[in-house]
């Protein structure tokens, strides 16, 4: 069996896109797709590393760069009423959002990019949820409880564990082989690895990743 | 006049995609195309950022992007001896080549990540230039001077002035409005906006860039 998961957190522009965008891919590849929501901000904690809104001339051109990105596919980047925001809710509720989750996850998505709520607000996710006929009053009084919070913490550190350092995040399983693919500009990358004609040069990659690093001092 | 400064440090394989796509784009959008070499350490350091190859898995996904990449264009991606390397010799002899700005920047690429000599070798580098019949050991020489070095220095600090933090980045001005760009995956965007075709939704962007942020405690 051929497995996809998605690493999504919803604070990210780039995993909105890649949210639309996996679902066709998962059908066109014959992949048995699994949402995995992850906490982005514990990516960054772990790695020591900054988010792209945290340095100012790379925060202004991530969302140029994305509102030009959504005008290609027709869409109009809204975005959320404050960023970056806390979306600790939003992430338990689409994780326990059991055999909905698909549908939850595009709708928090669609809401907080398209829509322009306030991702941390509970109230205005369920809100949105509810609009779409999904069961938001449930799933917001699933996410306040330690289950729901471990799982995300149990998910992100998983995550971690298993190489993922950003949002949105693919692993593929293939035939036994496992391979990770970051961000929107790998989407091809992935469709390619998920229909056994990835172009990798192993060979190659080997012999730059033996190699010694001679890193800056810092 | 319009006008492209191209942003980039010999130790970017994006750098390196990016240096063989730019002259071409400029041609077709009839625009001058400025080479400025960069050193992005200093633009790491500058913003307390982590490079790419300083996170493991991210270093391993970036070369494995690049190679799928480059095997995408018919380029089989083979990589310098180490990496990261010191890249301050062959920055400061492409800021001195003067007319033969252009071929030597390429050259220096291709000689790094397409035939795998050490980048921080002053000797593999002057051998690489003379064998395209350029002046490679007067560049050499003149990459020692104090002038060459606070050229790199200067230009540097002023590319992060202007709002890189990164390479390859691109700045367009068109019209009088200019405008940053940055990575490879910049490049369709990039050529819009030299062709007065931006897609940019300048209303969408100014609303979500004037929103508050609301970031992690760390």
């Amino acid at each position: 069996m051929t497995k996809l998961d998605f690493y999504f957190d919803f604070i990210s522009p780039f995993a909105f896109f890649a949210a639309r965008a996996i679902e066709p891919l998962a059908q066109r590849c014959s992949v048995e797709l699994v949402y995995r929501p992850v906490l982005f901000a514990g990516m960054l904690k772990h790695f020591g590393q900054l988010g792209p809104a945290e340095i100012p001339p790379k925060r202004e051109y991530t969302f140029k760069f994305c509102s030009r990105y959504a005008a290609e596919q027709g869409l109009r980047l809204v975005g959320p009423k404050a960023h970056p925001f806390n979306p600790l809710t939003a992430l338990r509720m689409s994780g326990v959002a059991g055999a909905q989750q698909a549908e939850v996850v595009q709708a928090i998505f669609d809401a907080i990019w398209l829509q322009g709520i306030d991702g941390s607000d509970g109230e205005a996710l369920v809100g949105a949820l509810e609009r779409r006929g999904l069961p938001g009053s449930a799933l917001h009084e699933a996410a306040q409880t330690s289950e729901a919070k471990n799982a995300l913490r149990a998910q992100t550190e998983a995550a971690i564990a298993r190489g993922t350092f950003g949002v949105p995040t693919f692993v593929a399983e293939v035939g036994g082989v496992e391979e990770l693919f970051w961000g929107v500009d790998s989407l091809g990358h992935l469709e390619r690895f998920c229909k056994g004609d990835d172009p990798l040069d192993r060979e190659a990659i080997e012999g730059i990743l033996s190699r010694p690093e001679r890193h800056r001092k810092s």
